[in-house]
């Protein structure tokens, strides 16, 4: 007679009411089972939406959507283990450069990383340019190449917090994403569900970014926070900037020869510099050494060539040809069509629509719009000035790699219109917006 | 490319923006068609109870569910038409009376009326109780009858307001029923789409209905009639008294034989005096008396037996044995048992959870839990006090009518926990608590 009605809980939170964690518990459960149908679902997240979730809730339903499938834990590895996140940007290649760094310091790095999608590229997308490269680890080689190499880089199975797969498809489809509580369940089951010892977390904040402004990706950054807290694991967050893209490269291809290009010391810039921030944070918080010493092991793993050797063993671990790491485009795939990417007009460049060049490379075929769509590892946008930069009328500023001329035109236009130049001089932005490391040692 | 996405609607709504009317009709459409998703729905609905639809919205939403069936529209019945329509509440048989009594005044009643669920009996399933009597009127014989006799009583087909029928469900599911505006839609959606010259709308308000405040009560009564006047239509709305029960029977047969008794002259009370109230306005706002002899022409038909005769050329038109004008308990099933219900102690009765009451009828089964329950037409209850009315100990107030003893027992003693009595005196509810009858001209 009293069977459990899941009107009740969308109920209570349609009319405030903060709810029991066995409520949210039980909702996020039976929309696992099938129980909970998609439109009591939908219901609720709008009404969680409307009415806002509070750290207690969040954790709920984050701990539920964990429950909803398998977690990993990595066998003893030797090593502390870390695992870094971004929220999703564009040209964000900061984890093809983490894990090996991470790796070269002593640190262990197990990624579970999820496909790209919309405007924003995909690690797994990246990585798989290499010809003969593979995500699809098993746990057991996971865990082999990370004792042997220090780092893995593998596709999460649908095994792992599957209700967060089903939850974000129907917010995506019922205008329920933009929620700070289920972003950051979302964000965070899946970084709880892989128990390493510190989640390192990058909120980008920007207009190529999920978080367009600083006040919400603050409020992000902090929400996922105090979730790892509640879950009794340590983690670090900065936000950073996502005015504009991270690096030079928007690809796939691009994106690996840039970073090898980073690894091997030979080129600096944002990219480098946040993966510095972030092994650094990784050694203060795991190895106990002070912020400066930190620093300087984790810039010297790139100058001294010891992080790019580690990624030449990740890619042959993987079973990818492992030259990339010498002559990245004696392997890579490269398209057929170049074309310059020459300016309008003169001055300084002030502005970046960054969502917009994701979307420009998604359309030359670089990402994919619905989940499943292939992609062309070889396409894509590089651009090489960044917000404060000055060019003359007509100056190269970067090239649009195509797989036709008229597609390469239409992108190379595309691109221009979302730059915007100013008289100079316009200051650069800074790169880290708030830092909050971890702290030093793990609740519980 | 441009393909029509109501993640846009839902999203608007979410941030509280006021849609325009051909969003909304667009929607609308949308979920009639299945081009927009239980899910995408479910949002909305939600989104719209929490951040309010306006007039304007509420009247393009009403339209668009209008517009997803057939209306209907009388063919010249050389008399003036009207429809009333009661929101639900318990012993509610207001419209056994309206019908014959409006048709003996010489006005045109052509009656489409739902079925009833949870705890409030339906139209339909009262006529039915007499045996050989049919609601599934053609629309040429419900023209006809009302030609012929003043009156018809039928079922409204499923394509009439089907989108309401699928927001509905929708709405029960998820726990988005209680919004003023979207009730407000559900309920004249299907008043608006019969074309009659005047409505008559009782929004039953108290503890046996699903409005249990006044004050919403009268938003609602209010947000129906602006619909009313939107839509160019004249519309009468009273806010009354379902504290108590309306009348005295709670079920179907039982129902069918009270009305009779009304009907006949023989019996007065609280459903006899809102019949009156319902019928004067109807002869104000159609035949242009004045309020005084409308009222004493809506009673004449009950005092002079024309209603009666009404009713019961209605039943043999509809099918009928019109014995049951005469004699009711010779033609309608009577329950195996009947249990007295004694009091336990002495007090005036003060407070009576009426809801409490018509689902204990619907336990006996007199209604109906789920859409396409079986009823039974004979059994139910009896209550013979009302709020006000002292008692003594051991006092018989009422019968229950079932179909074994213990179900019997069962119900009486629930009906006492239903019934709280105090010390005398207790004031008995005034019965119309707001009235807002038809302006004298419609719009337009």
């Amino acid at each position: 007679m009293s069977r459990w009605d899941p009107r009740a809980t969308i109920a209570a939170k349609r009319d405030g009411r903060t709810l029991e964690p066995e409520e949210v518990e039980r909702f996020v459960a039976g929309v696992a089972s099938g129980e909970v149908s998609d439109a009591q679902a939908a219901a609720f997240l709008m009404a969680a939406l409307l009415r806002g979730l509070d750290d207690d809730e969040t954790l709920a339903m984050t701990r539920a959507m964990i429950a909803s499938g398998d977690t990993v834990t990595l066998p003893d590895l030797g090593a502390p283990t870390v695992d870094k996140h971004s929220t999703g940007g564009v040209a964000d290649g900061v984890t093809l450069l983490f894990a090996p760094m991470a790796a070269a310091v002593g640190l262990a790095v197990a990624k579970l990383s999820g496909r790209g999608l919309g405007h924003t590229g995909g690690t797994l997308d990246k990585l798989e340019a290499i010809p003969g490269l593979r995500t699809d680890l098993t746990p057991d080689e996971l865990a082999r190449q990370v004792a042997e190499v220090g780092c893995a880089v593998a596709a999460q199975t649908a095994r792992l917090v599957p209700a967060d797969g089903a939850l974000y498809a129907l917010r995506d489809l019922t205008a329920t994403v933009p929620s700070i509580p289920l972003i950051a369940a979302s964000v965070m089951s899946k970084k709880l569900a892989v128990r390493t010892d510190l989640i390192l977390l990058d909120v980008k904040c920007g207009s190529g970014a999920f978080m367009r402004t600083e006040p919400e990706a603050r409020e992000l950054a902090q929400a996922c926070r105090r979730l790892a807290a509640g879950d009794g694991r340590r983690c670090g967050v900065a936000v950073t900037d996502m005015s504009q893209p991270l690096g030079g490269a928007i690809g796939n291809a691009l994106d690996v020869a840039e970073a090898v290009e980073v690894l091997a010391g030979r080129v600096g810039g944002r990219l480098r510099d946040l993966a510095i921030v972030f092994v650094a944070d990784a050694i203060v918080a795991l190895l106990a050494e002070e912020p400066e010493t930190a620093r300087r092991r984790a810039t010297s793993v790139l100058d001294d060539g010891s992080a790019l050797e580690r990624f030449r063993e990740m890619v042959a671990a993987q079973g990818g040809d492992p030259r990339v790491a010498d002559d990245p485009w004696a392997v890579l795939p490269a398209a057929p069509v170049r074309t310059p990417i020459a300016t309008r007009s003169a001055g300084a460049l002030a502005e970046v629509a960054a969502a917009n060049l994701g979307t420009i490379a998604t359309g030359l075929g670089a990402g994919r719009l619905r989940k499943g769509d292939p992609i062309d590892p070889a396409v894509g946008i590089v651009l090489e000035i960044g917000i404060g930069d000055e060019v003359g009328e007509g100056d190269v500023i970067g090239t649009v790699h195509a797989r036709g001329q008229d597609e390469a035109d239409g992108a190379a236009a595309a691109v221009l219109d979302a730059l915007t130049f100013r008289d100079p001089p316009v200051d650069a932005p800074p790169l880290v917006l708030d830092h909050l490391p971890a702290e030093p040692h793990a609740r519980g």
